[in-house]
């Protein structure tokens, strides 16, 4: 890619310009979305040796992860996502090839979820970055937010938790050795799956409260929490992936452990108050791992709860 | 900054987090904007030795023109910006107070345009780098855009061109001590004034076509065209901002050259049918440069048209 028209052509022949929230797509100042709509909008970075290594993420890799965990934070929220803004830093050493597959990638996952790049910019860096924005709409009765739990409320997780913080440690390790070693724990990693229908089944269960996990458990359970309200919580190891076993096993660690710090899970994590728990139930995953109490604290099978999650921000 | 609490910390005390746009703030998953009115978004990088240099550019310089140069964006659509979302990437060596200056500045130009901060992302990067992603709203006959003038229509520019280019190659060669030798220029490269008002006193106007001239007039004029039109040209060194002439003559280079090529001007472009001139004209800086032609091919005072505008990209 020699400019910025040599991108745009490229990006122009894998991604959808527009659909039915769309008025007005890529290509003027400004893309235009249709009003009479609640838009959610969220934005996230994607960094080379941030976010990914480039020695173990595939180009297709890099192009799949970085919308998928923009489409989990609509997830979060049980809305649906239909568009999205992509800012793109280009460094000047990765061919045409790996920009095609990491856009056809990216278009593939953009297709599924019936979303059009509506904009962005294109620029040179030292290290491979995006800046995904990222719209949705949600349901008739609106968006699922956090801190709307209630005492008594269960808690519950839909998705493997520690299996991609499982998946990272034995990447950053073993390098694409990890693949054979631990293929579930690497593909959570590598490609985490959004859960966007299940948001959508949830919002319409009426749960009260919910969020992805993208920071670990430990980290993301006082963020779903109202003020003032703590949670006991009953997890055992036999409830998570065998991957996530076996990374424990394998690093002499309680697997709880890895399960709590997480980090990188993109399950979701909710509160559903006892009437309307049959319904929720029956979404696909639902996990119960604890109930809201009335006063701050967390306890994990009786015990106070102190670890830590994942922060990308940490030196 | 040591993590991304102590940021978010500094960023609650400068930056507003609702407005009547805004139905839920920062601080979820998504943020969301509420139904009713069409949205029109951009999104633009702001990086480190691509777009800025720290050595002549302060804290409280790059804050201000990040989002800028996105407010620019809406008034090149003739909006009103009333929102924006930010991803910045933060390096390890900015100290406090630098934070604390650059978001101050920003928040000084978000709050001249009751702008909301609705969400974002942080992370560490060797560059510091922002990607803003910013919301606007029209007026009752929605927005401007390119590629709607028609033959005959008169062609326009409000702002000065070519004015931030000179600042850009003074600032390059003499550093801070470009503020002295051409303050004017070097202000139009720093601190660019987005023309939200004068784009919407445009819409209001009824004029065909606007866009905001960012890449250079060379450059953005074919954008602004429709298909199969040209232009004519009429532009003298008179029309030019003072500080532009200096330039050129210190470089020996014909001060409309530095006018067309520009880059960076951030001044308003646009096309008006004769019969709606009147109310155009009327509109302060309003300037004519030239007419739309029926044929391809811009001229320039009669000449062909040759020159290239400015490509963040190019290598």
């Amino acid at each position: 890619m020699k400019n910025e028209e040599q991108f745009l052509d490229l990006i122009d022949t894998h991604f959808t310009v527009s659909n039915e929230f769309v008025k007005l797509g890529r290509g003027d100042d400004c893309a235009v979305l249709a009003s009479g709509k609640d838009y959610c909008i969220s934005s996230d970075l994607f960094i080379e040796d941030v976010h990914f290594r480039r020695s173990y993420f595939s180009a297709a890799d890099i192009g799949y992860k970085a919308l998928a965990v923009n489409i989990s934070d609509i997830a979060g929220m049980g809305g649906k996502p239909v568009a999205f803004s992509m800012d793109l830093m280009a460094p000047a050493d990765l061919d045409d090839e790996f920009w095609n597959e990491l856009f056809k990638s990216m278009s593939g996952i953009a297709r599924q979820n019936d979303m059009a790049l509506i904009g962005g910019d294109i620029s040179r860096a030292d290290k491979l970055g995006l800046s995904i924005t990222i719209y949705g709409v949600g349901s008739s009765t609106g968006f699922l937010q956090r801190g709307k739990c209630q005492p008594g409320d269960v808690l519950f997780t839909i998705g493997d938790i520690g299996l991609a913080r499982a998946g990272l440690m034995t990447l950053e390790a073993f390098g694409d050795k990890a693949r054979e070693a631990l293929p579930a724990a690497v593909m959570a990693h590598l490609r985490p799956k959004p859960k966007v229908m299940i948001g959508t089944l949830l919002n319409a269960a009426g749960v009260n409260s919910l969020m992805d996990l993208s920071d670990g458990l430990a980290r993301d359970l006082p963020r779903l929490l109202g003020p003032n309200q703590g949670a006991d919580l009953s997890l055992k190891s036999e409830q998570l992936n065998g991957n996530v076993i076996a990374f424990a096993m394998g690093v002499g660690t309680d697997p709880l452990e890895i399960a709590i710090l997480g980090g990188e899970d993109y399950a979701l994590i909710g509160a559903v108050s006892p009437d309307k728990l049959d319904k929720a139930e029956s979404v696909p995953g639902f996990t119960q791992i604890g109930t809201v109490s009335e006063t701050p604290g967390i306890t994990l099978n009786g015990e106070p709860f102190t670890t830590q999650g994942f922060d990308h921000f940490d030196d």
